[in-house]
């Protein structure tokens, strides 16, 4: 037997050269643990500015693992008791992970009730995690509380996922981004997908699904979850299907449900489940442009087909909810039945699925389980809003997490701003997550520029939504920017940027000297023809032009009033 | 005295690199001339697909200029005389223009009434400029001619532009985009620039404006022109300034009127013109927190403050209908009080801005000259829509063409991001141009690749806008996209693409073997976990299914109705 090699970090996503005049500050949170936030440093004597931060902690060897920050709050509610882990419950044989992973334990119920945020909201108990997500987000714990008790939001937070960080996601909160990292039997290995976790992070992504298909879907998952600060997602039957040789009609529950209880022992914190699927759903997609295009749509499906009965997924429902409430797992109830052109938009076959994850949202919610809705997909913008106005009516306001939508389908190699659109629009109308969509969508797995060119313009999407909903936290980042940018303080508008380093390196490569980064023009007007600088040497003119005429006034015994409409003639 | 280098061109930007499988075709025009599309060929049978072309004519040397298509339409209405042009008219004396290019005549009115397309279409006369854009568009010459009529549609065309493929500008017609091209003080030369325009338009650019600051404007326009199948737009102020050191405060009305005829007569097809900034707007931005963004609004604002009077566009503005309507110049009335920032959006100064805009639009019209209104800049998504409303309101439904709108200040770098989300939103609501913005917006002069990203992100924000408002011919690229990426045809995927190459390149980073252009699935989620492909078996099943379940219903004597609603089973 030759031993593979042990996994070799590759080198770390370095926040610091990401954001150079940034740094970590830790407010106030629950039980004496700091919130982290970004704080940016501004010269010109203007105030640091402090934005959300979904990077975790930084400079962390991943063979370490990142700190245990919930442990103790998991523990001090008593509902579960830690055992150790086995071995073969970590790694795989012939690549042993290192001590301080296999160390971490597992819980165990030690009672019968769940142990879901959701149970702790609806009996008035604001959670540690609320008061850590009231001071990320700058809302009042009790409003978060009642928020996630009303199924309006939800905490993904696995009582196994100790290293979280925790946040929430639902449409009073800040529009959240997910990204999808995996590798396929085609390409990519484990080193690959923790860096694009911690790169995805850095960049802003507030959770990360993890949609391995190949082998090692268990070993890959073991070093996410433990080097993880946000929320991590799967997708179950994946896994459950590599375990029966990739054939969807061998799938059986019992498959199924070791998966389920294997995942969440591990510490996911939510799973895309495709329970809407329904028999009689599929042969509406026969005559769709493209069909069905969900990964997990297209296996239950097939498995339909052969087995000809309901899935599995929808006749063991309230079996998943009990074991995901055990575990505090979220249920992301997948839309298997999407459309995947916008020929196939808010079609039958979507809105069938789209209301019997409305009928699987409130039987989850008697068991305490907290749950979103996927959404599409490929939708002009003419037919977003009705998305998520049913969505709204038919799934009892759970929050909605769509991929995109993309408006239109001619630009593959451009999809993350096909989808940027839509995506940004459906956050407006109330989506609460983004799933991001990289320029190689539907042409290959993405890599590590792919994964930050979808984050950002899903940053941006999510961004352009929470200043539409007057979020109380967003426009001061966008004024702050405009300001500095207003004022020729280039470093500080590179640096308010989402990308401060691709901020500078496009100015700097027309005006690379130092003098340029003082100077009151760019290279895209150049001096005598930058509107800033005139307008500057204008509200200078125009206020001496007013003291003269105030001066000239007073002298009179007259009051002038020069501002905000008066004409200075 | 040195003698300068001549003009060199650069490689030609190449049609058929960047277009593998297209083809121009010529369909049938006015009086024998065929009007260009891009014809790309399919395989599996599939029948081509044509899209609109903005590229031009192919492989015309630059010291060629491009054929004369519309000189005869031109004469042969009999209002115009052709003269020669003077050598000075045409070059500087160090650097003389081509045989070809000084050859071309200028054009004087022979009588007195205006050659606008507004003043046929107002008289029914459907010119040759309408029936070549109903061929184009795939609507009714009388259609377009109504809509000129009416002031919504506007065929920027100047007369002394006859190299000049006519489009149409108006919201019930494909929505257009414009690309800035012009070279500062600062840096870049003529063949860059007109290179920029070649390329700008092979990518899909609809108008290109010429906004140069530095030296040599009048020259650089010139190579631009003679080699344009698209409308030039400029910024004439700018040139005027160039003309007084820079010094606004010492601009003229003699000087600026000069400056319209010397570029009217060289054939630029429509003028921004910043009429609408007067004296009494200026003090409602001084608490703004970025003043006045529009460099020829500070310009207009700096003379208007100076001298204490309101601008000479503006006293002047009935003088320079007169200038436009003698070469068919359209307005484009300039928004020179737009926010430059979100905190901005929709204020006292923009909003008194725009409703004197719809003034100046109906003077222009009892002059017959066209007119499109120029809108924001940055406004975030809540409130995009006011902008088109009021501007229908108050400009009598002229075609709106807006910069972006960005819809956050915090991406410098991937402001053609932020800003393609408003730009399609407003185009949804009704906008008819767009103005793109590239990566480099705020930061410096966009090169050559940054060109390409502005006008694909610009592509993608029309057409999907066209495919909501629900233009007959739009989606039928979506769909056939769709259609090729679900049966597996890969090469038809990246011929249908907006940029072919890119996507190509994109799917070979991961799977390079020709083998993969046929393969039913991609790296993505590779063979076994492909939706599609399991679709597609589900598809072939589902039809045995049904077959089998038909025949044994035969047997009994039944009907079976398979689809699209019934259950299998």
């Amino acid at each position: 037997m030759t031993t593979r090699p042990t996994f070799t970090p590759l080198p770390a996503a370095d926040f610091s050269s990401a954001f150079p005049s940034s740094h970590k500050v830790y407010v106030d949170g629950p039980r004496g643990v700091g919130v982290p936030m970004r704080e940016i440093t501004l010269s010109g004597g203007e105030p640091p500015l402090r934005v959300y931060d979904s990077s975790g902690p930084q400079g962390v060897d991943v063979r370490d693992g990142l700190p245990q920050l919930r442990r103790e709050w998991i523990i001090a509610r008593g509902d579960v008791i830690e055992e150790p882990r086995l071995l073969a419950d970590v790694g795989s044989v012939d690549r042993p992970m290192p001590p301080a992973l296999v160390r971490r334990c597992r819980t165990r119920l030690r009672g019968t009730h769940p142990v879901t945020q959701l149970h702790y909201a609806r009996r008035n108990i604001v959670t540690p995690e609320m008061e850590f997500i009231a001071a990320r987000e700058g809302f009042d714990a009790d409003f978060v509380r009642s928020e996630v008790a009303r199924g309006r939001a939800i905490i993904p937070a696995n009582v196994n996922h100790t290293e979280l960080e925790p946040m929430i996601i639902g449409r009073h909160f800040a529009v959240k981004i997910n990204a999808n990292i995996g590798n396929s039997a085609v390409t990519s290995s484990i080193d690959e997908e923790v860096e694009k976790l911690r790169w995805s992070t850095l960049w802003g992504a507030d959770t990360v699904m993890d949609l391995s298909t190949g082998r090692d879907i268990h070993e890959t998952r073991e070093w996410i979850i433990r080097n993880s600060a946000v929320p991590i997602g799967t997708v179950p039957i994946y896994q459950a299907l590599e375990k029966v040789g990739g054939r969807p009609e061998e799938l059986t529950w019992e498959i199924y449900r070791d998966t389920l209880i294997e995942q969440a022992e591990q510490g996911v914190d939510y799973f895309t489940v495709h329970a809407g699927v329904l028999l009689r759903y599929i042969p509406m997609t026969v005559g769709r442009v493209t069909g069905i295009v969900s990964r997990g749509g297209s296996i239950i499906a097939k498995w339909c087909l052969a087995h000809h009965q309901e899935s599995f997924l929808y006749t063991h429902f309230r079996e998943i909810c009990e074991i995901m409430q055990a575990y505090d797992v979220s249920f992301s109830l997948g839309d298997g039945l999407r459309p995947g052109s916008i020929a196939d938009a808010n079609d039958e076959a979507q809105f069938a699925e789209l209301k019997t994850q409305g009928d699987l949202t409130r039987i989850a919610w008697e068991y305490d389980v907290q749950v979103m809705n996927e959404g599409p997909g490929h939708v002009p913008m003419h037919l977003i809003r009705e998305n998520m106005e049913k969505q709204l009516e038919w799934c009892g306001e759970a929050p909605f997490y769509t991929l995109g939508p993309l408006t239109t389908d001619i630009a593959p190699g451009y999809d993350h701003i096909t989808s940027a659109i839509g995506a940004a629009m459906i956050a407006w109308y109330g989506t609460a997550m983004l799933c991001y969509v990289t320029p190689k969508e539907h042409l290959g797995l993405p890599n590590r520029d792919d994964v930050k060119a979808g984050v950002i313009a899903y940053k941006i999407a999510a961004h352009a939504a929470d200043v539409a909903k007057g979020h109380p936290r967003a426009q001061a980042w966008d004024d702050a920017l405009s300001k500095a940018r207003f004022e020729f303080r280039w470093q500080d508008q590179f640096n308010l940027a989402l990308d401060p380093v691709t901020a500078r390196a496009y100015h700097d490569q027309t005006l690379p000297a130092d003098g340029a980064k003082v100077a009151h023009f760019c290279s895209m007007c150049g001096p005598k023809f930058c509107s800033m600088e005139l307008t500057q040497q204008l509200r200078a003119e125009a206020e001496k032009g007013m003291e003269e005429k105030s001066v000239e006034f007073r002298k009179r015994g007259e009051v002038y009033v020069p501002l905000p409409s008066g004409d200075p003639s």
